[in-house]
Order: C-alpha cells, then sequence, then structure tokens
C-alpha cells in the first residue's frame, strides 16, 4: 500500500561478513528488489552485458560525468572507475523497483548524504573469531597479514553505527529474511505512505 | 541477535480499523509477543483471571498507583479506571517479551513521551469508504450519528503522522505478517544492538 516509488537499499560489511551470498538469497526471494548497474571505465569481460552487468564508459565518459555530479558514489579501484549513476538508479526507483547497492562503508555515508532517505544495512558476523577464520580460509598470507586484515576489519565493523540496521550473519536464510522484514517495515513507515494518508484523509486517488 | 531486551510496541487506530482482529492474528503467530496487562477498578467479570486478563485494584488502590506515576498512560472509561502499569509492563521486556498496547492515540502519545522507544503502529483501513462500511455494519445508528463517528474516526487517522509505521487493514494476515516484518526489523536496528556491536569489536560476552 506504500506510495509508489521503491526504496533505496545501501548494504556494506566487512570482508568475509557474507554480503554478497545474503544478497543473492534476497534478490532471488524477493522480486521487487534488483541491483542497481554500475559504470564502469574497465573493459566488459567475456558475456558480460552492457546495461545489465554494467554500463560501459570510457575514461573521458565517466569525467564527464563525475563532473556533472550524476553518481551517488564513486571509486577507482586499481586503474579502474566504478561509479553509481543516480539517473538510472531513479528510473528504477520511480519504477516501484527497491534498488540495493553493495558499496563499501565511505561509498554508503556519501549515498547517505545525497540521498537522506536511503536504507542503510550492515552486515555483520555472528562473532568475533568467525572473521579471522573467514579470511584464513580465503587466503594462504601470513600471519602478520592475516591480523592486519582482521584489524581492518574490526575498524569497519565500528562503522556500523552510522547505518539504521545490523544483520548478523549467522545463516544465510536468516540474513536473507531480515533484510526482506526491513523492506517490508520501511515501506510501512509513516514517511512512505504520506500520499496514501493524505488520500484517506481527503479523499481523491 | 539482539540484545535481550524486548519491545514495547503502540498500536492505535480508528474505530472499525479491525486492529484486535490483526492483533489477535499476530500474537498467535509470533510466541515472544505478548499483551500488557492493564490495572482497572472495575469489578471481573465471569471467567477473568487476576493477573492474565487484568490486575483488579480498588479505586484507591489505583489512585496510590496514579500519584506514584505508576503508569504509562491510564483513562477513564465511564466510572471505570485503566491504566498500563510501567513496572509489569518491564517485567516482561526485561524477560526479552514484546509488549503489545493496544491504546487509543491520546495514550499512545503519553506512552511515547514516557518511554522513547516504544514502537508506535497506527492501523488504518485501506479505503475512506471501509470506514464508513464498517461502521454502518456494526450499528443502527441514524444518518447523523454515523457521519459524526466517520468524522470523528477521520480525524482520528490526521494522528497517523505521529507514529512510526501504518499497517493497512487490506487483509488480516497481510496486516499481521508487516507487524512482525516491523517487529523483526525494529530488533535489527543498529539503537538496539549496541552491546552485540560493542563485544563484536572489544571481544566480550
Amino acid at each position: 500500500m506504500q506510495d509508489k516509488r521503491g526504496l533505496l537499499i545501501v548494504v556494506s560489511g566487512p570482508s568475509g561478513a557474507g554480503k554478497g551470498t545474503i544478497l543473492a538469497h534476497t534478490i532471488e526471494s524477493y522480486p521487487t528488489l534488483k541491483y542497481s548497474v554500475s559504470v564502469t571505465t574497465r573493459n566488459p569481460r567475456k558475456g558480460e552485458i552492457e546495461g545489465v552487468n554494467y554500463y560501459f564508459k570510457t575514461l573521458e565518459e565517466f569525467e564527464t560525468m563525475l563532473n556533472q555530479n550524476e553518481f551517488l558514489e564513486y571509486q577507482k579501484v586499481y586503474d579502474n572507475y566504478y561509479g553509481t549513476p543516480f539517473s538510472k538508479v531513479n528510473e528504477q526507483l520511480n519504477q516501484g523497483f527497491d534498488v540495493v547497492l553493495e558499496i563499501d562503508v565511505k561509498g554508503a555515508l556519501e549515498v547517505k548524504n545525497k540521498y537522506p532517505d536511503a536504507v542503510m544495512i550492515f552486515i555483520s558476523p555472528a562473532k568475533r573469531e568467525t572473521i579471522e577464520e573467514r579470511l584464513r580460509g580465503r587466503s594462504t598470507e601470513s600471519e602478520e597479514q592475516l591480523k592486519i586484515r582482521t584489524n581492518s576489519a574490526i575498524e569497519e565493523i565500528k562503522q556500523a553505527v552510522f547505518y539504521d540496521y545490523i544483520v548478523v550473519n549467522e545463516d544465510v536464510h536468516q540474513g536473507a529474511m531480515d533484510i526482506i522484514a526491513i523492506i517490508e517495515a520501511e515501506k510501512c513507515k509513516v514517511k512512505n505512505n504520506k500520499k496514501f494518508i493524505d488520500n484517506l484523509i481527503y479523499g481523491g486517488k
């Protein structure tokens, strides 16, 4: 019953928290939820489709968009730029889709600043020990490097206080259900139903 | 995973919105959710059990509690007083139960004032016409009286802006599912998980 426009959902969390898995499961279970499609300057890989995986742009085109303040956030990874194009996200929101951005804390705070209605979700491991275990599981780094990466993940968890919600990844299904509950609850927020309430009070459609 | 204390849920809505039915269905489906038990000065009816349906008190006892500021809210209905005893609600919250109060807008705003963490839910009919239909269905009042009651329900809907959430009663099951989503989402709120986050960052149990 909410006003038709969709929600912008921002998801962050430390490396090893299982964000990607939880989000994939959530999107599978919740038909109106879609990933945003980023703009990038990197070359398409085999099988990647323009407008589905990315919008592929030249560096010059990207810089023009940047100068015209067209990104909700952007970042440089090695030699390539990646950005979230506001106009495209806005189009999806206007069509009634909920759009999810999986980005780091810095990018997330940028988005919140430009789009204050964004719903901010932090995905966290259930236990301190899980962070180290998962990082250990996926790399062949030295103990020293592992410690640095673990500490950096814990530093990232300190930023959780800037988010609206924390979803704990103890179980992928439960994590996805929590995200869906958050979206459903946000759709019941009074601030997202002003038109509906006005119509009840004053009539109209 | 939330910090153990339960949530205080305040539910209001105009006459004919179907609050009672939705709440009964919600409580049946959500084991940690309980009604608060009110204190009243009215006499017990047949089958009513002290501490289950109400806490039965004399007028003198009620006034003592009132003077000691023991009520989250209270009201006088005809010759009887009804009040929500904070100490009892607090006990349930500390045991990890979520407690629901079904009260009018005036009482709800009193509760929010005394207990700012209360989650405020307004239950609304889906359409303007439903209000009149339901009021018409349950009474044999004159057209004039019906109009007064319909207008009073619409006046009440104007107060929805003071609530956090609006749940639309188009379907009882969906309404109950919305309330459960709201509770689950609130349990994911960062502000309700401060201890958990601190434990992740600094260790401890």
